[in-house]
């Protein structure tokens, strides 16, 4: 048989994109408010306040070991609206396709949004899809827009990071980098590198269920926790302090950023959050995530401070300490 | 002067990926919400019914006789947002560039998409940026989403069309095609042709003030206005009959349209739109387009009917009658 790939046509608005979309696409997301069709979708908010946010994501390879750039695209805007403490409702999925790319992919990729859209509760409600001729794009790019509310009491921001608050990391760190970029070189290992790919949205209800008075939460995506960190010095006008024999790294993973060159701060990761929560809730806060399976390996890995703000310190294993900027120079094109 | 192009390091998350979005994006769309850069933006919106689009552009050339990519963009989601009859309030934007891009035709690509948002009134509140190695795309490729809000007595939907209602457009068609494949082919003609590219909230502001039992509002994009014709016989189950004596092409277009054999009722137009509107009303709906800069060519085109429902039939100068189907392969790829 042969192999079905996608043609130009199907990017026309024409009658071969109007299959691609009712064949392959609406059937994994079917919901009254897509299956409508009109330019826009429709829908009933409460009055109050919104989070909206938009990823374009072009990870390469497109497959990787823990997930797709299905999966990450669907998790990654899920996880920003979650980050700004909205509860991830409605997602537009925009597709940009390489012509002559196998359509045996595009349905792997079209499952994992939909599997990945019913962990996260999320409802896809309007998309768009475009072919560009072969060589004018690399396989797939997808974009996803999310909107989500944002419950009246929660008051989260990259600003808010006040002197005296604990820094809590959910789990180990620079997962999602090393398995792409393990995959994109085609290197082995004994134990393989997994990606952390991950909806957050649950647990971050968790965790302002135990405490609304969390300060920020961040996803350390692209430039890892150390970027994300110098990020939020800057924006709340505090320093930072974190604690290098408190980082959580998988041996594994030490491993591979040691042999490679890589910096674990600087690794993006896709399932994982920092919260900076203030001293006295940070015990059951921590209690809560450690709770859940996403935060199963959570740790308290720093604090803030009044000494040199805009700055983030490491405190070195050796006893040492030394200044952590943010990333200059791309380590790894197209992580996400 | 060496000439600043686009790096990989520009779209890392680090240091020049801060620097780019501080200097060429951010002062474009200077406003509260956006300058906080937290992973979403959050913004309050009053309880009611939303309208919430995406759309990708992938336009080539990224230059074009009345526009560019920049504007396109912009136009393009406002256009899908009133289509629904949304007061389109808050846009996306998602790049996703090619290292090597010139940074100069960014900052143009950027003017166009400040330009084009004061004019629409819309406000850019988030973003992203991507940056592909070189060959992995190719030069820009833009997202935006957008979110509206839809006033009470609204009711828009490609399913509303009504035995007997007229069919408007607000002027001639198939410019943004051809004036994109000319531009792309190196074509010259004596009068240039010029894309229609334009926001079309404002015009449509004015046509439900006038009436506001308007049934379909559509912008006949990528498939023209045959294919936006089929897909609302389609979703209404009605039947559709046009007047190809009534529809409006410039005669330089229909020029282009003949010499390179494009039928102009399957050309991408991005700013026009057609109208469904009861019988009654039409011709206070016409008058209130006439008096808009962007509806003085406007005129009624067909109508309505009970026979053969799900079709569209073209009644041809020469007295005879066809079906017009939806457009079928690909005429023009990479037209928005």
């Amino acid at each position: 048989m042969k192999k079905e790939i996608i043609l130009l046509d199907h990017g026309s608005g024409g009658k071969m994109a109007h299959r691609l979309i009712s064949e392959t696409l609406l059937p994994r997301f079917t919901n009254p408010i897509l299956a409508l069709l009109d330019d826009g979708a429709v829908f009933n908010l409460p009055e109050g306040r919104v989070a909206f946010s938009t990823d374009s994501y072009v990870v390469d390879p497109i497959f990787f070991p823990g997930g797709s750039i299905g999966d990450l695209a669907i998790n990654g805007t899920v996880n920003d609206l979650a980050m700004c403490g909205a509860v991830p409702s409605y997602l537009s999925v925009g597709l940009i396709i390489e012509e002559g790319f196998p359509l045996s992919d595009l349905n792997a990729i079209c499952q994992d949004m939909q599997n990945a859209s019913r962990r996260a509760r999320i409802t896809v409600v309007t998309g768009d899809t475009k072919v560009v001729p072969k060589g004018s794009a690399d396989k797939i790019f997808i974009n996803t827009s999310g909107i989500g509310v944002i419950p009246n009491h929660v008051r989260l921001s990259g600003q808010n990071a006040k002197i005296g608050d604990r820094i809590l990391v959910s789990g180990s760190i620079a997962e999602h980098g090393m398995a792409v970029l393990a995959k994109r070189e085609g290197l082995e290992f004994d134990t393989p590198v997994v990606s952390d790919t991950a909806c957050l949205n649950h647990l971050v209800a968790r965790m302002l269920a135990t405490e609304k008075e969390i300060h920020v939460l961040r996803d350390p995506t692209r430039g890892g926790v150390g970027t994300a960190l110098n990020e939020i010095a800057l924006a709340s006008n505090v320093g930072i302090v974190i604690h290098e024999d408190r980082i959580p790294v998988k041996p594994e993973v030490r491993g591979i950023c040691n042999l490679l060159g890589f910096d674990p701060l600087y690794v993006a990761n896709e399932g994982r959050l920092i919260a900076f929560v203030p001293e006295n809730a940070c015990g059951a806060v921590l209690a809560a995530v450690l709770e859940d399976p996403l935060g199963k390996d959570a740790c308290v890995i720093g604090e803030v401070t009044e000494a040199h703000p805009g700055r983030v310190i490491l405190e070195t294993v050796i006893g040492g300490s030394r200044f952590v900027d943010m990333l200059t120079g791309e380590q790894l094109p197209r992580i996400c």
